[in-house]
C-alpha cells in the first residue's frame, strides 16, 4: 500500500494543557499510526516518545515519570527524555538498542507538535502559522473532538466550504451564497492560501438572533491550510456596505480567529483540535463563547456526516467518483499533500513545482 | 467468492408505515449488501435510490427531501426520484455520470418492496402473496426484528418446522409430533409449497392456557415459501376430529396468516418483518395480539440459535456436515434459490427445471 | 501459520462450582480455539464435548441435557455423553459421522480438566500439581478473570517475578529486590521450577499496614510452572532471620499456597482461574480473603499491562525486539512449550533434552 501519512511534518498532540505536570499526566496518543506518549519534565519542557518498550513492546503510557526519566511499569527499564536507556533492573550492562523512539516536540502558540520524520529535519519554522488560545487582545475557545474517518476527507471538508450551506445550514453556515462561492486559491509549499467574500448575506443560523431583522452582513474567509491538516482562518463580518470587491466597507462588527487541526490518529479516525474566538475590539458579552460552543456543534454535524462518507469509501474504495466545480480546492490540497508524500518517498519533485 | 444474493428480485425493505411522509423520514436500508435509502414524494409515492452520492460517497440518507427530489446535504447536489441529478451548486452543467441507481420500488400488502436487479426485469407479479395487516376481515399485528446472521440460516430454518418442538418449544412449538412430521413439498418456479397436518396434539406453549384441560386439536400448516426469503402460513387449529387424511373434521377454532420476509442486509445480517393474526371470524379478545406478541418471543429464541450458529458457521465454513431427514425442505429451498442465482450469473438453467 | 496451542495438554476450563446439577447448568468455554460444552450427569460425572452440532453447526451449549444426553435444542439431535448420536428426530437411522467430539475431562483439585488432544494419550498423571481451595488444612479463596491478551504474554508474565516490583507496587509486590532476583531455574519435561529467597524486606504493599512498623521478612517463592500454563506457588513469609542462604531462621508468619491456571481461549483472549490464601497454623481473621482479594486488584493490574501489551505486539508482530536478564524465565518456559508444540507436529525431539 502506498504511503498515505506524510512524516516530515509537524503534528498537533494537543492542547497544551491536556499534558500538564501532575505525577500521573503521561498522555497515550497515536499520531499518523504511531504510538506516541507525552509527558512534562520538572523543568515543564515536553518529552515525546514511541509507546512502545523495547523489550517487549510493553505501554510505555502505562509508565511512571522519574526526574525527567519515564520508567516502563512492566520491567522496570528506564528511558531518559532522549530515549536512551538508563537502567535495566537486574543487571549492569545495557543494551546498545535498548532504547525507544523520540520525537522533536515544540509547544508553540498552546498547541503540542510533533515532528513524526527525520529528527535532522525537524524544523519548527515549519510549525504552522496559528494565534493561540493565550494570544492578547483575543478571546478563544479551545475544544476537541475525535472523529473515525479518514483524514483525507477531514481535507476535502476544510478546503471547500461550500459544505456549510449544507452541513452547517442551522450552525456555521445556511445562506446558498456559500454554496456558489468560486474562491482563488494561491498554492504555497506546504498548502493552501484561500481568501474570499460572500456579500450582503444572512448572518448565519447560530448568531442570526444576535443581530437586528434584517441586518445583512459582508464576510471575508481568510485562510491558510498546511499539511498533514491545518487550517487557520481569520472570519471578519461587517455591516454589508456597497463595495464589491476587496474589502468591505461596512462596519467590522465581528473580528476572529478560529484555529484547527486535523491529526490522523491511523487510516481510520483522527483527533480534531480547534479554538474559534473574537478580537476584544468586537468582543461582547458572550459572544466567544458562542463561536466556541457553536463549532462544538458544527463539527459535530461534520462528523455525522464524515463518518457515514468514510464508512461508505471504505466498502467501495475503488468506486469511480465523479467532480465537481468545488473540488478545486480539495483537488488542490490534496495534490500539495501528495506531491509532498511521494517526494518523502524517494520520486523526484513534479516539473510544475509548487505552484500549478 | 461465489454471488450469494439473488438480484432479479423484491426484497422487503420493511412495512409501508417505517417510511412516511414526515419531512425528516428518509429511511436507511442495506439490502443484499447493497445501500438503499427510502423516502415518500409528496403524492406518497415510494422513492429508492442509492444510499451513496456518486460525488464523494456522502450518505444521501443524510440528505433533505426537496419536493420529489433528494438533496444531497453535504455539497448541495440534488437528484430527482429517478436518480438523475438536477442541480450541483456553484455550476451550471452536470455531468452526465452524476446520476444515482434508482431501485424500482412497489408497495404491497402494507410492504415495501425493493428490486435489486435489471430494473427492465422488475415484474411486480413476482412479488410474493401476501396478506397486509390492513386485509379485511384480519387482524394481523405486525413487527419486525434486525439478527446477525445469514439468510441462508434463516432459510433452513423456515423451511423446516421441525424445529418448533425444540427451539420453539415454550411458545409456538413444543409438541414431539413437529418433530415427526415428513411434509410434502412442491417446488414452483421460485419456491416450494408445503402443507401439513399435525392431528390430535396438545395446543402450543403460548396458546395452551386458552384451551380447557385436555384440548387436542388438529393442526394445518399450509406455507408458500419463495426467494429470497419470503415465508406466507395460513395456520388453522381445529379441535380434534376423526379425519386421519385431508381437513380435519373438527370445529375450526384459530384461523390466521402469519407473513414473514427475511431481508438480507449483507452476508452476516438481516431485517426480518413479520406479523400474525386471526380472522375475525375466529378473533376473540386479545387473540391476535397474543399472536403477535407469542412471534417476537419466538423468533428471539431463534434469533439466540441463529446467532449462535452463524458465529460457529463463519469459524468453520469448511467444515463437513451431516444430512438428516428433516434437511429435505431447506435442500429444496436453497437449490431452487441457487439454480435462480446460477442462471442470473448466465449459467443455463439445469435440465431437471423446476420439479426437482 | 504455525501451532500455537498444544493439543496434548490438560488445559483448565474452570472451577468445578461454575458446572453444577441444575438443569439448565450448561457452560460454554472456548480452549484453544475449540468450542467446549460442559455439562454434569445425573451422578455428577462431567462431560465435555464438542460444542458444535455435526448436523447444521448449531451450539450444543443452548442444549438440554436429558439424563446423561444432551439434546441439541436446533433440530433434536440427541447425543450421548461420549458424543454418539442416539437419536435423531424423524428418522429412523443414524449416520455413523452424526456424533461429536468428545473430550476427556477429569475433576482434581476443584478444577476441570480437558484434554484437548489424542485422547488415547489423556494421562491424569499429566494434570498439574495443585492445591484446591477444598484442601484441609488451608483456605484458599478462589476466582478468574477474562483477560484479552495472548497466553504466550501470560506465561511471559509468570514466569518472571521482576514484574511485582513494577507492576504490583502497591499490591503484591514494590519492594526493588523483586526487581534484582536472579533466580535458579530447573526445566523439567513439561515445564520449569523455581525457588528464590527476598531476604529482609518490607511486607508488600497489600499486607504492610498488618506488620508493626518496621517489620522486615524473608520470602520464599516456590513455583512450579508446567505447560500449557499452570503455575502453582508455595509462597511464605518469615520474620527477617539471619540466614543467607537456604531457609530462613526467622519464625514463619505467613504460610500460603497460590494456585492458577491460564486457558488460551484463542489467540487473543484467555481466561485465568485462580486461588490463594493460607494454612491454618498461620490463618488469622481475614487473613486468606485478603490475599485472594488481593489477587484480584493484582491481575487487574497484570490485565491492563498485558491487553495494552498485546495491542502492540498485534500491531509489529515483527518487531525486533531486546532482551533482558529476566527474561531467562520465560524464554526458558517458552523453550520447553515451543519443544512439546514441535514435537507433536512430528518433528524429533531436540537433542538436548529437557534440562537445556
Amino acid at each position: 500500500m502506498a504511503e498515505i501519512f506524510l512524516k516530515n511534518a509537524w503534528y498537533c498532540a494537543g492542547w497544551d494543557h491536556m499534558v500538564h505536570q501532575g505525577r500521573k499526566s503521561i498522555v497515550a496518543r497515536k499520531i499518523a499510526g504511531v504510538r506516541v506518549v507525552l509527558y512534562r519534565k520538572p523543568d515543564g519542557g515536553m518529552v515525546a516518545l514511541e509507546d512502545r518498550c523495547p523489550h517487549r513492546q510493553a505501554a510505555l503510557s502505562l509508565g511512571r515519570k522519574e526526574g525527567d526519566s519515564l520508567r516502563c511499569m512492566y520491567h522496570g527499564m528506564k528511558f531518559r527524555s532522549d530515549g536512551v536507556c538508563e537502567e535495566i533492573p537486574g543487571q549492569d550492562t545495557i543494551p546498545e538498542k535498548a532504547c525507544v523512539r523520540a520525537f522533536p516536540v515544540v509547544e508553540k502558540d498552546n498547541w503540542i507538535w510533533v515532528w513524526m520524520g527525520d529528527p535532522a529535519k525537524a524544523d519548527p519554522n515549519l510549525i504552522c502559522f496559528s494565534v493561540g488560545p493565550g494570544e492578547k487582545g483575543w478571546n478563544l475557545k479551545t475544544s476537541q473532538m475525535h472523529v473515525e474517518t479518514n483524514y483525507r476527507w477531514e481535507i476535502e471538508n476544510l478546503a471547500d466550504l461550500s459544505h456549510l450551506t449544507w452541513v452547517h445550514e442551522k450552525t456555521v453556515g445556511g445562506d446558498p451564497a456559500y454554496g456558489q462561492i468560486r474562491p482563488k486559491y494561491q498554492i504555497t509549499p506546504r498548502g493552501l492560501n484561500t481568501i474570499f467574500w460572500v456579500r450582503s448575506v444572512d448572518p448565519t443560523g447560530a448568531v442570526s438572533h444576535l443581530f437586528p431583522p434584517g441586518t445583512k452582513l459582508d464576510i471575508c474567509f481568510d485562510i491558510q491550510h498546511t499539511v498533514p491538516c491545518n487550517w487557520i482562518m481569520r472570519f471578519r463580518a461587517f455591516t454589508a456596505g456597497t463595495a464589491t470587491e476587496g474589502e468591505s466597507n461596512g462596519k467590522l462588527v465581528v473580528d476572529t480567529w478560529t484555529c484547527q487541526t486535523v491529526t490522523p490518529c491511523d487510516e481510520d479516525s483522527v483527533d480534531y483540535y480547534y479554538s474559534w474566538g473574537c478580537s476584544d475590539s468586537t468582543e461582547f458579552p458572550g459572544m466567544s463563547n458562542l463561536l466556541g460552543g457553536t463549532l462544538d456543534e458544527a463539527f459535530t454535524e461534520d462528523k455525522i456526516m464524515l463518518e457515514a462518507q468514510h464508512v461508505r469509501r471504505k466498502e467501495e474504495p475503488n468506486r469511480k467518483l465523479i467532480n465537481i466545480g468545488h473540488d478545486a480546492g480539495p483537488g488542490k490540497m490534496l495534490w500539495v499533500l501528495d506531491k509532498l508524500i511521494r517526494e518523502e518517498a524517494g520520486g523526484m519533485p513534479t516539473q510544475q513545482g509548487v505552484t500549478a
